[in-house]
């Protein structure tokens, strides 16, 4: 069975970063634009398009989880067809090879495939740290404006989330770890990340 | 700077294994019921007593902090004795040697010593199925009978940890890593679990 990492991550806390080098470290596949890129081509729209539906939750209200896609009401019918492109696509990559998918709800769409399932979380001043280290020259923002983003994207995920499922984002019950990054250097941290997932998934297979 | 390591854990979900084996493989000292014995020789209380008191959460209603102890209003004399012993022998330890100490608090009493701190979790059939194997011949329960026990035992430890801090038990922000041990062979994530918190004291030491 193919080893499946989905990470869900607070923006700003180096989720992505944990991400890719983890993929980098096991040797698996690393998924998080190259998902958008897919759906893009599958759905015909742009991918500048597709982003802006696929997470960042262009929704004008929560609402509650739904088996069938008919229950996605309230979006307009290019958002569900992204969503249900993303649902299928992000299915496909799992079932094709063992891979690190970042965000997105993978977690959650892909239950049944038993992924292990990480969160990455950080205190705001980290946060802001980071993105603030991220930013182009162009793009530099004071603390106070960066702020009110950080939360904006998180709720946006959080909304796309309960689309999806009646479980809560980021409530630590729904991973099997949770990691604070807040002051960690991460390049530092995936040697031992790496090993404790590799152990996690070789109980499995006993 | 002594490399402190707290376990907050439910009750069942193999909190206290971990921090033996991570205290045997990290070559530190590891406290638990230690402490308990060190408060009934500084009291002059039984063993017993003191550990009823010490974390199971002897109080009528649950209160917030108080920066003094006079503010334990609503305590037994003996009990605010014996807390305000417990927090003098956890900041001692500390103080003496790098260690993982396990329960009561100390996540909050050893804020001030940058301590890394651990909370260990579980679904409910896993926390049953740990302590159907711990428990001995004679105290077989059915699961219906451990599963409000261990309600209980965590309700307490809540309640205790609500009159040190006004931090919550178990939220993951208060924590640097969040496990969820359900299914997982602890005595397999020790040696990945060490080497992950040898890096992050690493950090600081730069």
């Amino acid at each position: 069975m193919n080893k499946i990492i989905t990470i869900s991550r607070e923006f700003g806390s180096g989720g992505r970063e944990i991400g890719k080098r983890l993929a980098e470290q096991l040797g698996i596949g690393y998924y998080d634009r190259e998902i958008i890129t897919e759906i893009a081509k599958e759905t015909g729209f742009s991918e500048q398009y597709v982003s802006n539906i696929s997470e960042k939750g262009a929704y004008s209200y929560p609402f509650q989880f739904g088996k069938s896609f008919a229950t996605y009401s309230g979006l307009q019918n290019n958002q569900t067809e992204i969503l249900v492109a993303q649902q299928k696509i992000i299915k496909e990559i799992a079932q094709k090879e063992s891979c690190v998918i970042v965000g997105r709800g993978a977690s959650v769409i892909l239950k049944d495939q038993n992924p292990m399932n990480i969160f990455v979380y950080a205190d705001m001043e980290s946060k802001i740290n980071r993105c603030r280290q991220k930013a182009d020259e162009n793009e530099k923002l004071s603390d106070k404006e960066i702020e009110p983003k950080i939360i904006q994207i998180d709720k946006n995920r959080k909304k796309y989330h309960n689309i999806l499922s009646n479980l809560e984002w980021g409530d630590k019950r729904n991973y099997h770890l949770c990691i604070n990054t807040s002051g960690v250097e991460i390049k530092t941290m995936i040697l031992p990340l790496g090993e404790y997932i590799e152990n996690w998934f070789r109980r499995r297979e006993k």
